[in-house]
């Protein structure tokens, strides 16, 4: 199930990695588990050229993963950007939250960083959450100092993690999310679990998965 | 849908990367796009340190994505080793074939490269698909040359890619898979077809996913 998402924004060297550095550990100390994103313009890789997972990449590896006991990495080609739910759903799905650092463009709920002195908002207002700003601004949303943490946490967690419902369903056919009203959501979540209540894990699942593939590959 | 996994092993500079890196251009040559995964001992991070993407996972990320539009990298904190399953499952699924550089020890179709001169196989005969070597070698199974990469690629194509089948289910409960026998898997199969029948985009689905949480986390 693919968790709440929200931006940190603001100009370049507006304290957005700085703040980020904050709200993780804060969120950690509170329990939950976060995701980042950030976007980056230019490429990247795990290895330098030469080294040897670098070397299956160029080869025309469509992904390529490093995997030690502490860490796994990942890095895949693609042909235009993803969006943040495609990223959240493929690879945030196990922790609670994500923050992303930037995606000024997508429409997520949004806390924006303002330099000392500056009061220009690059975000649409009613995107926003909350604006870090060590100067004393009018706004119709909590304008807190740039290191406090805590405050936004605490916005957070009132808005998207104490609010996680119990039960959730999630369908997507050919890599499309197909939206369902309540009856069909409930006639399929019931199908599901009694389908696997008497197989062995089933009779008190937290968490099922199905994937079906009907038709071969290419 | 996980897709074959065959692991290239060999001791250290004996060819493992160089072989890979003539595998993976023929076998996308022939139209199957193609994944890699090597095993890493040390810590390794997409940036350096002082870098914005490496300072989240400093500050706690569990799961850290840097996006481009022509590439996605993450960083993903574990507590121990990822098995080539979960690794394929996870981030592999829709390439057609999955590589290993190494993972001797994991009971894969494995393809020994051996440097000239040496021919003292490493893995288990039961699991050897074919021995890459320079050097003339009896063996109960083919030896061909370091840079022959097409005949080895013949003999994946031949068992296990052609070998792809047209329908599968696979049921996670709790992050493991269940196991299913013939009845329970046409059972399931026909029942998630008939449900998502009369819906938006179900009529002649290719792939169907469907993902419930019964409990809330943590």
């Amino acid at each position: 199930m693919a968790p709440p998402i929200i931006s940190v924004v603001g100009k370049s060297d507006a304290g957005k990695t700085t703040l980020l550095e904050k709200l993780i550990p804060e969120l950690k100390r509170r329990g939950y588990s976060v995701g980042t994103i950030k976007h980056d313009a230019h490429s990247f890789s795990i290895d330098h050229p030469g080294k040897d997972s670098w070397r299956h990449t160029e080869a025309g590896s469509e992904v390529m993963v490093v995997s030690s006991a502490s860490q796994a990495a990942m890095v895949r080609r693609l042909d235009g950007e993803l969006t943040l739910d495609v990223i959240a759903r493929d690879y945030m799905a196990p922790v609670d939250i994500v923050l992303t650092e930037g995606f000024k463009r997508e429409d997520r709920p949004k806390v924006e960083v303002l330099a000392p002195g500056d009061s220009e908002l690059i975000s649409e207002p009613a995107d926003l959450l909350a604006v870090a700003s060590d100067d004393t601004l009018e706004l119709d949303v909590p304008v807190v100092r740039r290191d406090n943490a805590t405050a936004i946490v605490d916005l957070l967690e009132e808005r998207f993690l104490k609010a996680r419902t119990t039960a959730k369903i999630e369908l997507v056919i050919d890599g499309k999310e197909i939206p369902l009203n309540a009856i069909m959501r409930a006639m399929m979540f019931n199908t599901i679990i009694g389908l696997v209540s008497s197989l062995k894990g089933g009779r008190d699942p937290g968490s099922i998965e199905i994937r079906v593939v009907k038709k071969p590959k290419g």
